[in-house]
């Protein structure tokens, strides 16, 4: 017997997040240099969500749940595993609206990251580090104490958020050939394929992905999510693998994933610091990396990338530093 | 007897250097950040001429000044000293215009920056690191080829092209109380203080300047130009020191200079990094280290500042690294 399918957004819930964020998150910047085009041999518009709230579109997506939640859901308050940029992203969307957030992260999270979270005044509690004792906490949790897990990207609402970016990016440039973002877990590219099938159907839609965890452009070969790769990437915001929901709207609505290695994008953050001056996470820049990687797809096309976010620990580069 | 003052722009030619330079100049955004907002005590609107072209508002009078050239002086070609972002922004408005540029810069200037002039097509011609073997070199050429001087401050247009930031972010944030832009030898701050002046008097107009090279502020306070200060920062774009253009227009308009130490500025601009996303350098970031050194007198405002440039060697960077 098949599993049924999960409910899955469509466009008009794009809109409706579009409306529901815009009192709180930031319409970024679209920018563009003349020497990266030249180097990729097409335009390129990049779409700045590094410059978003907490440096990552997960507001989006995070602040779309936070407020789409009824008041009687509101009041248990929610929780979530993620203490990347999802948890400092649904932190300050609950502060913003007034509710509780427990972040459940497991024992040797990053310092920082958690700071964070905090900051924002998120309740942090602390798990065995396997995915296992992850999902007991955050269950007990649940049950105890009733809150509503809003997850990293299965999760109608939050692929609603992270759609608003195309829907921006699209209202500035509607001219776009393609658009290419990062996938993870599929959040931000099934958002962006509703937006793009709704408003360009003849713009192709790719998601970027690292050769070192490559689970989606695997998954989507298959047929069915892939879940047992381990992943051994720099971009560790692209760790995460598809869930139904994700690959489902993939399979409908995205051209297809293009890889990108470590070291490709690694340069690609590089030229992204020296060229258009922005601090890029690794994550954020695999899709100028998959873009230059593929000259031949992209030559002459009007190219749409979303920097996904630039959170990165600038005591730590990823390139070799001069003593 | 006194020295006739020397030619001044007015706002005029800022409007006339903004239409001229529409075509070829980006239009940079006015970035927000909350957290620097409660860091500051005030509301921070920050012009972000690091994505300008070439990465320097220099690019706005250099592109001025080389368009504004009469046919038969392009056809003579340009002349200047700078080998830093007035350099390589001369040179990408030369090309623009197809003109011949030359640059003299002295033995021992960073390889990188020739080669960016280069790039754009200017010739580069060596002389001796002193000041007099540049300006001999200098005038040589100029009365070998008739070559026009283009002088990275003190120059009327170059002046009113710099003026072109403040207007573009007064008709962005016509409310602003006082706006703060980086000092070196002048002309971004002159510029901005003939905008300021003309489209909002009551806003307080404040250069910025390193306490390692305060000679505007000690040329204000003397009432002429303080030229034998030994320049001690790491800002290397503000090192230059008032010409008697330049200090006759901040007298007139500006209303003084805030002194902001390298340990300050390399602070500021680490945090334009975390939470703005952005890649500043040095010279660019002494604006938010001033009103972060002000508390007091910044309170509450609303307060414009420019980010001036963008050009950093990104294997050696200011701040300490992990091994």
């Amino acid at each position: 017997m098949r599993t049924p399918l999960p409910a899955l957004p469509a466009f008009v819930d794009v809109l409706a997040a579009a409306a529901r964020i815009a009192p709180h998150a930031h319409v970024t910047p679209v920018l563009r240099a003349h020497s990266l085009d030249a180097l990729a041999g097409c335009e390129v518009f990049f779409k700045c969500e590094n410059l978003q709230r907490v440096g990552a579109f997960k507001f989006r997506g995070a602040c779309n749940a936070v407020f789409a939640l009824s008041d009687a859901d509101a009041a248990r308050g929610a929780v979530t595993q993620s203490s990347g940029n999802h948890g400092a992203a649904l932190a300050l969307a609950c502060k913003l609206r007034g509710i509780a957030l427990t972040v459940v992260v497991p024992e040797g999270a990053p310092a920082v990251k958690l700071a964070a979270i905090a900051d924002a005044g998120a309740t942090i509690v602390r798990c065995a580090p396997t995915m296992a004792a992850r999902n007991a906490a955050t269950e007990a949790l649940i049950a105890e104490t009733g809150a509503v897990l809003i997850h990293p990207f299965d999760n109608v609402h939050v692929i609603a958020g992270q759609g608003t970016a195309a829907l921006e990016l699209l209202r500035e440039r509607e001219d776009l050939d393609a658009i290419v973002v990062p996938v993870g877990g599929g959040g931000l590219l099934s958002g962006t394929a509703l937006t793009g099938r709704a408003l360009r159907p003849e713009m192709a839609v790719w998601g970027a992905e690292p050769t070192g965890a490559a689970d989606a452009h695997a998954s989507l070969q298959a047929g069915h999510c892939i879940v047992d790769r381990v992943a051994d990437t720099v971009c560790d915001g692209l760790r995460g693998q598809l869930a139904p929901r994700t690959l489902a709207l993939l399979q409908r609505h995205a051209d297809g994933i293009l890889l990108a290695d470590d070291a490709q994008t690694v340069a690609a953050m590089r030229l992204l610091w020296e060229r258009l001056k922005l601090v890029v996470e690794p994550s954020g820049a695999i899709g100028l990396a998959a873009v230059l990687a593929q000259p031949v797809r992209f030559a002459g096309k009007r190219v749409g990338i979303v920097l996904s976010g630039g959170n990165v620990d600038l005591d730590a580069l990823p390139w070799r530093m001069r003593a």
